[in-house]
């Protein structure tokens, strides 16, 4: 490993700034720099192929989708040794540096090379009006523990950068990966503070994903603190001002913070909506009543203090774990491609794979796949909260049921394009969820209204099969739910049905504002197009009852202006 | 009161910078900028007596006396009227502004004339090679508790900005003066670093005196943190390197640090000194043992740490308690005059008044507290550590016995300059000792050694009366300690009486080393001119001993160069 130093000044913004898009207009697209465009059938040239400037070439593909921000797995220079041996650290939770872009992700080899190329990126997801969040690790470094290699901070002052044991040959752990920087101490405080500030100033970055932040929250003994100082300064930093800021609110050893993160203005991974949305769509008991409090903002988790409504990044799938498609493909893991005899990665996915494990021929296995896969992008979109799906989802990427490929720098991560043909239905449906959300209301934004505020005076209803009396206990399978939507002249009814058969739910009468009848906009159970249709060509239903299929979303609305059929 | 902006880019500071003195050559001298012209005595024209316009006037005699930084009492803009009915704030510890400079220190009336005038202030003083230091206010402002005015930060978000009690209608107390800012808020925390910086980087400010800085170490709920934030983010600011930071390591609800005080690089007034040497010189019981290590640095307090040798700011006296000439003519204070019957104020002085309480006529008294009051500025310039004096105490400006002239803005705080001509031996014998110290050996300072380190390594030697035999019991009441600073070739030996009757002590034998005779730098017990010769002209001694007078310093030394006689 060498350093260079580079005088990043000198680059043409051409006017670029940052977008500072609302919240409550923002759906993340988790993606790997390179995994995005590696893959042969991206098209991508060969020089570009896995780099910020392949990513540039797809950035159409990413305005069709119609997602509003690429969060990117890390991008510091990182170490890809930092894993077993034979191996290669594919995801970069490995920081090297925090402060030089990941040269490997680079189609140029001159210094200033990555830098510009970064900025590129940048600027050009920018014009296409898509804000660039990065995933950063200032939790542990790739030195790794006290069998791991010198890069920099060990050799620097390795008490002072590390938590270290009693024993001090020892590295103290709350990362699971062998050291634990120091994040409270001065130093390293200032350090992780110039370091973002860098980011938003000299690279115009929007926003952070703090892998494992609770790790921020530790004292340098490993205690967690109440007022943990470098994530006040964070939140408090002029520069930083605006920034979209996203705690993974755990870590490695025991803290779990959602819910309780420190601060005013930090958002979330929710890692309750992925636990309870996964369990409601297979079927567990006991599910409703959580499912339900996912759908409008999760306010048991977040209703403690008065915080913004997009509090809770809402997600079923990220990097670590399933895919969306191997989520209802496999019911265990599969990760003999990572040499350890399958022991690595979680057990507890709470997946199920429609009949059969793993890839089949059977069309209605395949058939329910993709319906589960649109119900839980559904729920995904439409929930209160900001929606974060993960690259390829949209098209069923599969990592062959390995649900820890972090060492797997070839096809079992890479996207492969041919995919977005074959799952065309899936594509769309997600490119046509995603624009309807990005028009939708933002009154709460701009009156600032807190998650408990909306939820207060909101005209809401719960239902089951029967109007306003939804079933909450335990053998229930199905919700609906309809909310009014005023200053829009709205109305929106969702039904929500993880039953294995089919259902019948009642539907709220038409009323006396002349709404009209409701119109079909989602059935998740029909084929395409008929899943989900362009909002103002939703056909209008006639009847007082909907026959929801089994394990099936459906998104009924009404509006004072009638859509042109 | 009211605000205005300014932009004070446009200050033309003909290239000052700040002076970056060594700890090691650096005497401070504690002043206040009304107090120090505003006596008629002065001199200085109606318009701009006790201003910082003033103070300007009289840099010469600051030069003359050969201190090399003046430390002021408070300048931010303060409320006056903070203090009981009728009286005013003279010491201007009630802060309404961290960024303004006090507008009646000013002879300027423009929106700009404080901020440059006090520009001007700094950069004369720099260019006479003299530092400034602030003494500065963060602990709490002039709002006061519940009975308090609102200024502004009441107004903003009392419960932010202010530690409130269990009932918050109520204040928490930390510091005293009925309310105690949150330092450890993030918001405050940074309006603090951003006054600090603004004072280096836009008024040149050399460093800073924290008043009650351990009320900075407390958190929200006035618990002690051990590593807290915001004096971490003042030690280790970029802005702030190198500029000169001193704590008063207490606060007044208990908490005292001197010598645990957070950090690396914070100075400390070593309250100890001043109780310890007053002690000694007053005659008490088992108070040589102590004066030993406040000889040499503390390092009974500062030894648990490899620190820098100048940690300790070694004083006797300061604006708050005695003058240096009421610490030997008062036995009791006197403070009437503040309207409380003598209620207020400190009753543990540890003062002698030689015999008579207050102003006498007796020569006898009088030549008595000339001595002590050299013996005190004597061991306050010796020992190592930072000297501060307070302004005044080198021509015996007296308060006639008030030790709190807080409120005070008249001729019993003001410097009356008739004194320079009536004490011009006590002037005389602090300029000789200055100019001797400034120029004394600094290879700790070039070799950053630590203060343990110096005195392991130093060749040193406590004795008696009879050489190496210190009388170390509780009875004693003198000292005598030889040094040996090889770079310079040169011997030093320390006599400290403090009985009331003269004692002959025994000298180190010349030796072999060809280093002369013993010469006679200091003998307070001796008249002026003979009570301090310049170093150049110190008369050679004959004999093994050397009488020294009753309650007397003595200075001895030999050089290898021979100085000129």
């Amino acid at each position: 490993m060498k350093s260079v130093v580079v005088d990043p000044s000198t680059y043409d913004w051409e006017g670029d700034r940052p977008l500072r898009r609302p919240s409550a207009r923002t759906i993340i697209y988790e993606m790997h720099v390179r995994g995005f465009t590696r893959h042969e059938s991206s098209g991508v040239g060969d020089t570009t192929r896995g780099t910020f400037a392949g990513l540039i070439e797809k950035i159409p593909y990413l305005v069709d989708l119609g997602i509003s921000a690429v969060e990117l797995l890390p991008i510091f220079q990182f170490d890809a040794q930092d894993c077993p041996p034979g191996k290669v650290n594919y995801w970069g939770y490995a920081p090297v540096s925090f402060f030089a872009p990941h040269q490997a992700y680079s189609s140029r080899r001159d210094p200033l090379g990555p830098v510009d190329e970064f900025r590129d990126m940048v600027k050009a997801l920018h014009r296409a009006g898509i804000e660039v969040i990065l995933d950063v690790v200032f939790n542990h470094t790739a030195e790794g523990d006290e069998r791991g290699p010198t890069l920099s901070f060990r050799g620097l002052d390795n008490s002072e950068y590390y938590m270290l044991e009693a024993d001090p040959s020892r590295y103290a752990n709350y990362t699971g990966t062998g050291n634990t920087l120091t994040a409270d101490h001065p130093v390293v405080r200032r350090l992780i503070l110039d370091s973002l500030r860098y980011w938003v100033e000299a690279m115009h970055v929007d926003g952070f994903r703090f892998d494992l932040a609770s790790v921020l929250a530790r004292d340098d003994a490993g205690c967690p603190l109440s007022n943990p100082p470098v994530l006040w300064d964070i939140e408090t930093d002029p520069v930083l001002a605006g920034t979209k800021l996203i705690a993974e609110a755990w870590d490695a050893a025991g803290l779990y913070q959602v819910g309780t993160f420190v601060g005013d203005s930090w958002k979330e991974w929710n890692g309750r909506f992925r636990d309870d949305v996964r369990a409601f769509f297979r079927g567990e008991a006991g599910s409703v009543r959580r499912v339900s409090d996912r759908l409008v903002g999760s306010p048991d988790i977040y209703g403690h203090e008065e915080r913004e409504v997009e509090q809770s990044v809402n997600f079923v799938t990220c990097h670590d774990g399933f895919t969306l498609n191997d989520l209802v493909s496999y019911e265990r893991k599969h990760n003999e491609a990572n040499g350890e005899d399958n022991r690595d990665g979680a057990d507890d996915n709470r997946s199920w794979n429609c009949g059969v494990e793993g890839p089949t021929d059977d069309p209605s296995v395949e058939a329910l796949r993709s319906r589960q896969v649109k119900n839980f992008l559904s729920v995904t979109l439409l929930s209160l909260g900001i929606p974060m799906i993960s690259m390829g989802d949209e098209v069923r990427r599969t990592q062959r049921g390995n649900n820890n490929a972090y060492c797997q720098d070839n096809e079992i991560s890479w996207l492969d394009w041919g995919l977005v043909r074959q799952h065309a239905d899936v594509h769309r449906f997600v490119s046509l969820l995603n624009a309807r959300r990005l028009l939708r209301d933002m009154e709460h934004e701009r009156r600032r209204v807190s998650l408990n505020q909306l939820i207060r005076h909101a005209t809401k209803a719960w239902h089951g099969v029967k109007l306003g009396q939804p079933d909450w206990s335990d053998q229930s399978h199905s919700l609906a739910f309809s909310a009014e939507l005023r200053q829009d002249g709205l109305c929106v009814h969702v039904i929500l049905n993880a039953y294995w058969g089919p259902l019948t739910f009642e539907l709220p009468p038409s009323g006396d504002t002349g709404t009209g009848p409701w119109r079909r906009w989602i059935d998740t159970s029909l084929g395409s197009p008929q899943d989900i249709v362009p909002w103002q060509a939703a056909p209008a239903l006639s009847g007082r009852t909907y026959g929801a299929g089994a394990r099936s979303v459906v998104v009924l609305f009404r509006d004072e202006e009638a859509p042109a059929v």
